[in-house]
């Protein structure tokens, strides 16, 4: 039964990342580099937050990672990164994901979305990915 | 064209709120109650806010909403209440807006995940909202 | 196998809480209040917080609750009251649970304390603790 | 020595209260609540925020009682109407008080300065103090 | 209407930077970097937030950039360093600069303060900055 | 009397860090690089944070520096290395330290304990510390 939570987490987390089956969690740090220290991470990110949280019905996948970025953005953390690559995986547009950084000015101040703008600008550089910015022409 | 902005903001806010043509701002709170202290605040809120971001092209109305609800809860601030009126005024079911609470517990931890689920059951029974918790059962 | 971990989260509640067997939850809130809207938020506090966090090896019990009331007092959160009352249960002293909150000047500031004292003297009014102050003297 | 810091703290709250010798700390809250469950709270307030920190050269009172309302307007603290309070003692005007409220806007975003300017609003109803406006108009 | 906005916006931000007019915004990061994923950030932050906050009524520039540098303390924003610039920029001393983050050790703890000095000392040494220490001696 | 709180700061310093005779404060920072533009500082961090705040009875050694740790990850601070040098210095276990930042998993999410183990680990890795993992298989 956790071995069945533990699979789930892996199966969700590949169904995000769109990651092969030699490598089913992909670019996502799932909390591995901790095994010497803390060994009982992994198990806790893949069948807490995978397995349960993230395979929850109530939102869609999409509606997941933009949750989860904006929570991210609000609270300044790094991982910004990692969870933009996620939403453009599970099939965010890049205008979507910039509408989300954008829609939080003023909840959060400019200073906050100016420092998401920076990672996002830089992932979708890595990703070859194109904004369109037709609409405000 | 500060009128212009100022009406197309009133208009924004009148679709989010579904609010009736004699009262377009309906329960929002725009800051009309500090004309005595602050008197240009309701015109940022109105023109800035959301004439301006709310306006923005990139995500619809149902996402603009939910991405405010998580800024609210990953801060902490009381206007998640009313922001969730505007979820359920915008066609977010209540499964989605509590998903996106829920969503929020490997991100914030679990006290802003209680908190704010404690503010979206009182606005649910004024509003006469059941949540569908049937995909549990 | 997951029965057996909400037992186990259910066991380690009634051990942090000195709860008798007919309600093991005592003066704890697991979520049930949320039924109606998240049916699956108390399967989450109960087996993934104190199931398995809780229970994690590394810190004894007294050790635990400090920590976890430090982190509240650092984020101003309402639910210091139920943890100091936890605190006192583990066996921590009023004098190590006001301790713990004095400690925090340096790294929050005087506001964050002197809020969660005002919390702490309730809490010990209500469960007719006294502070012994005598090494102040 | 210490008598002397403690007492040139007391004499900077007086200063900064406006109070008079018979009740120099006036409306300002140094702690002595807590004199019960951590007795050397009133000495950290009164000798090391007053005595020292306020009475640091490079800062005049109003600058110094503008960067305390900023702070605790930018963490959403219950102080904010202590200190503005304080403010209007030190002679700062109404309108540098709501000024510095509402510069923070593009900084916290606007649902701090909603709750901070509710606050302002109450403390200047109590104080009977009127905001000059004319300048909008 | 709205070049006049951006045009007030823009003299105002060559105003706080003392910037010369063939370069009216100077070291200031106005969002110009991300036409390309959000073209209209420029427009915000140069129409709301310098157009719109910072031409208000109520404070001085002096006091406005005080109040901006206490809140990127306040919340660990990289835009101090940004910010102490136009500090020295409006006529700020040295001293007053040092002045405001030192106050906010009772308000934030010293984490904050001393992350916050790291970077005054740096921008200090590229402007050729030095302070006045006499007071202490 | 200031020079003996200066000196009892001292001495706790010594205490917490382990310090040599002809170099006290070893590892510890305590402000003295501000010397040029804050001269009082480190007096603040050594006679209020060490010669008072950390002087006080209520707490042990490892349970101050426990609270310490705890304060900072929920505050995503960077001084969270230097204390948990110091935690390593009073005689907290590497296993202590772990289980004390994964504790904090409910209260303050992944991210925060994520970016907290990065930096123990770095810590553990430059001290020769190995944690002890043998509970969890």
């Amino acid at each position: 039964m956790a071995d069945n939570l533990y699979q789930k987490g892996i199966n969700k987390i590949q169904e995000l990342t769109a990651s092969p089956d030699d490598n089913p969690t992909g670019f996502m740090n799932i909390g591995a580099d901790f095994k010497d220290i803390a060994p009982d991470l992994e198990k806790y990110v893949v069948e807490f937050a995978f397995g349960g949280v993230y395979s929850r019905p109530g939102l869609d996948n999409k509606q997941k990672v933009l949750t989860t970025i904006t929570a991210l953005v609000a609270q300044g953390k790094p991982q910004i990164a990692m969870h933009i690559k996620t939403g453009l995986s599970v099939g965010l547009t890049p205008e979507e994901i910039v509408g989300c950084i954008m829609h939080l000015i003023p909840y959060t101040g400019f200073p906050s979305v100016l420092n998401a703008l920076t990672v996002a600008k830089e992932v979708f550089a890595e990703e070859g990915v194109k904004v369109d910015t037709s609409a405000f022409e």
